[in-house]
């Protein structure tokens, strides 16, 4: 069973910066020891509360019948205590019930909520969402309104945008909405894909919904974002009629059953004449307010990708621990009886394959948190210092995405491996992870679109120059492991220079490419380029967290990860640099055959 | 819906060596055009008999009721046609009915029906064991009774290896058998992990399964093969009374749900005095015997690692060529119409996806004919030469089985990505092909094994000469490619002789580290070598095949893997010969946490 690994988290948020930022009162009076505490109690909830229904919610998943969404048993409870301990609120605005507590907590316990449950845990991260969206861009009437319940946990939040033509291209949606004169607008249209678009937690529910008015222009720049409640308000906070927005079918899914996916129906029922919906932020200006939030998402489902690891490399740690199978070459050695097989930890190869899954688990949580960092030190930072930690942020957030939800699906294949045949069987729990962590790398826009948007967005920034200066933080941690002298490391930071050399030589080529119009050179190499930058990255910050913490298991972890898994570095630079023109010949060859 | 490959099925088994053996003479009087013949057969009942109750089978799954597995509906039906069409008898000896065709036939109709379903293709695969261990083993009377029987397909067969004590490590088996006087013997115990241990698409099972004899010596010298019908037969060849094993219990799977895999009793009801079996070969040589089936199981399940592969990619090209979403870097060349999105197959990174999909594929296709190839003209030559194709055999059925099978999966996800949102929706069919896809690299020895059996039994192979002369055979492959001179191959040859360099420069290393008794550093690189091995191999079969055929696909594909897929081989030979000491370290620090 799951336990929250409270030491590896509490270091990480120390690599990333979380120590310093607190020391010079980045985060006001937030103390040291308040995050020690939140971080013990928020895994005391995701170990003891969440993890145990885990399997139960696989199990029965969610059923839709007449319109209503039942989720699993205890599902209810499980939220309604986990809302009551004040975690919902926990990154609100204070001026509507929050705490205000940093980024880096919130990814830190989301963290620990994915690996009990990623089917619990996305219906508060869509809350989070729709609150970000709304503190940011809607009137102070509607966030006096729908705030504090949603702050709270008391209600919950979903975000609408895919519909059955208009998956990564929203410019493609059709979702209508028309003015109606008192303000208010109507909003007509089927949407699919949505994450706890109905359910029986909460007693209302809020959609932010993407819509098209009747004068827009086509495409992304016609877009409009629109509160629409399940039930309307009354002014005395009261719950009103039951708006004209229904669930007509839920998903079967590969995993994350417990949690609905709603085929949503605006203006389709009832009164006919569409469902009551305001609008946020300005007309046409919908799709700028979803990214806002849609940065935050991505960091969040990247968390996911962390939490999915984690919990399959536990659950593989405690089978091998336990499981005996052959003689391992070390048990020759004489220090073991005669004929004891050996627990297959100690087998070379099955060795190998946990450091891996440890190896990749700890780097991408290394990325996340850093991202969450610069999320931070942009919003408490001023003018230039903010402009740099923002950049910082987006230049991670597809990196935090792409690369820990990729490594979630292997990690949790790999765990299922360890097994053996133990391993296909649901009940033992591994394959579950798997299904589960497959959603990942899919929505919050899939992995090609997050490497898309790490060359053809993230690399211009700062005039080209922020990735450079970037490179330079990771080559300045390697020269430091380089000169520590530290027997414990080996090769590591040979290999770690050569991986920062393989990152800046592909970050270069892209950067050259997009300079002189090769657009589609550049986008042959995005996936490869995304994969590199996160094993590199990774990798450096492992060796950051080798030289801060004496524990050897960090140093011999920083080593394996080094002199194995960063070797294929080199591979991904050729890929990028010189593997386009084969993809763009065998690409034409593919269309044409 | 999925399509059996017809033509680059027959391209493999050319490229592989069919066209040679039937000019030689090697297989009788087969002829091309029979073969040609069989394959269109084939690829029509896979596809069109097959392939359309995939879904069906792992929707409803195997039942069991009272001791009775009810197979899914239509699933007896069409086991029933498929061995009335004689497919069952494809490789049996022709004293028994078979039609004794060569194993690389058998291999290419294999992948058509694992592509059509794995859960279905299994059964006829444990048959096939069965078969070939009674060919090899049982006396004539024990031949006489059963295999006309199996060889039709009429019973199918089972092996029975696995305990819940014991998986990889079969010397850990505890399942007794008693010799009663008779000639006869009596079983008693429980076996785990039954594929098709009863099921009701047949009147009669016939289990093969391992035992110990009350005075056999610990370990695996002291295992023994017996066979053990359900239904004992009488003289006349109709069916007696029921023995004495009973399915107590089914497996609730990640995948091939329409597969019973039981747990099997042996002995412990009705009489009491245990189940009736019959020795096959000599007491205590069970393991052996085994084995002798367990090469050609091994190869047969890399098929479905291949052909789980070329099922899910032929469902990703399908959806690539229909779904549209943005707009392709090409389609801003001016011959598109303005505003349409493109087919997503113009996107430069599905192309990426899917050429790696079927890269692999086809890679992994070549190296399991290849291994087909080598079984043949071992078991149709004679002396120096029968010795050097048996070795070929043996060196090659750990990567076939290992490589193909982690293709298998990674291949199976990738087309769930490609898919989008919709790869994760059940009646996609994309995420039953990794479920399905997942066991693979499991069964018939999990992967590690395969890796540890090719650096430790296979690389000693023929005074450890035999390894060298198959290299060389691939570098000269590689030459030819370097000498054509073909524009359309790229930098494939350079980038092929680096990888055929690691290959040979890693083997060096591992044969050395063997012949030190570096046994431990050996093994830890072994999973990365068997993978190097794959790709090296893979590619140069590629390359082969570029040159064998005129179809300008070929040379595209070949130059994508090299050019891009290839590349990782260096990071593979790094992992052999400089990772052991960092994993050996971190290994310890992981056991003593």
């Amino acid at each position: 069973m799951y336990r929250a690994p409270i030491e590896d988290i509490a270091h990480t948020l120390k690599i990333a910066g979380l120590e310093e930022a607190l020391e010079k009162k980045r985060f006001g009076d937030l103390s040291a020891d308040l995050v020690d505490a939140i971080l013990e109690e928020a895994a005391k909830f995701a170990s003891e509360r969440i993890a145990p229904l885990q399997e139960i919610g696989d199990r029965h998943g969610a059923t839709l019948k007449d319109g209503i969404v039942t989720t699993a048993p205890g599902w209810k409870e499980l939220y309604r205590d986990w809302a009551a301990g004040g975690w919902n609120a926990l990154t609100g605005d204070e001026a509507y019930g929050g705490q205000a507590l940093p980024m880096m907590l919130s990814v830190a316990v989301s963290e620990m909520w994915n690996a009990g449950s990623i089917a619990f845990a996305l219906a508060p991260m869509l809350t989070m969402g729709a609150v970000e969206a709304l503190e940011k861009h809607a009137s102070d009437e509607l966030k006096a309104i729908y705030l504090p319940k949603l702050v709270s946990g008391e209600w919950t939040g979903t975000m609408n945008l895919t519909e059955p033509q208009a998956g990564s291209d929203l410019g493609a949606l059709r979702a209508r909405a028309e003015r109606h004169g008192d303000g208010t607008y109507r909003i007509f249209g089927q949407k699919i894909f949505i994450t706890y678009g109905e359910h029986d937690m909460t007693d209302n529910i809020v959609h932010l919904v993407l819509a098209r008015l009747p004068d827009a222009p086509a495409g992304t720049k016609g877009i409009s974002l629109f509160l629409v409640p399940k039930f309307l308000v009354n002014e005395d906070g009261s719950l009103g009629r039951r708006n004209d927005v229904f669930c007509s079918g839920i998903e079967h899914k590969l995993g994350i059953h417990a949690s609905p996916t709603c085929t949503m129906i605006y203006g389709d029922s009832i009164s006919g004449d569409g469902a009551t919906g305001w609008l946020v932020g300005e007309e046409n200006r919908g799709l700028a307010c979803m990214f806002t939030m849609m940065n935050n998402a991505r960091l969040l489902v990247g968390m996911q990708g962390v939490a999915v690891a984690e919990a399959a490399y536990q659950k593989a740690l405690a089978f091998a621990r336990e499981r005996r199978q052959g003689r391992a070459p070390s048990a020759n050695n004489g220090t073991k009886p005669g004929d004891a097989m050996s627990p297959i930890i100690e087998h070379p190869d099955i060795q190998r394959t946990l450091l891996t899954m440890k190896g990749l688990t700890q780097a991408a949580r290394c990325i996340g948190y850093a991202c969450a960092h610069a999320l931070d030190m942009a919003r408490t930072g001023k003018g230039e210092d903010a402009r740099h930690w923002a950049d910082r942020a987006n230049l991670l957030t597809p990196v935090a995405k792409a690369f820990a939800t990729d490594i979630g699906v292997d990690v949790a294949s790999l765990g299922i491996q360890v097994h053996g045949g133990m391993g296909f069987i649901e009940e033992t729990g591994a394959a579950r992870l798997l299904r589960d962590a497959r959603i990942a790398p899919i929505y919050e826009g899939t992995n090609g679109i997050q490497a898309i948007d790490l060359v053809q967005r993230k690399l211009p920034l700062g005039n080209s120059e922020h990735v450079k200066t970037y490179i330079a933080e990771l080559r300045a941690i390697v020269d430091l492991a380089a000169v520590s002298n530290r027997a414990e490391l080996g090769d590591s930071a040979a290999c770690l220079a050569f991986a920062i050399a393989d990152l800046e030589e592909a970050t270069l080529y892209l950067q050259q490419a997009l300079a002189e119009g090769r657009q589609a050179e550049a986008l042959c190499g995005a996936t490869p380029y995304l994969r590199l930058f996160g094993l590199a990255a990774g990798g450096a910050y492992l060796a950051k967290g080798a030289l801060t913490c004496e524990d050897a298991g960090h140093s011999a972890l920083c080593r394996f990860y080094a002199e194995n898994l960063l070797r294929e570095t080199n591979a991904l630079k050729h890929c990028v640099i010189d593997g386009a023109d084969s993809l763009i010949a065998a690409g034409a060859a593919l269309q044409d055959s």
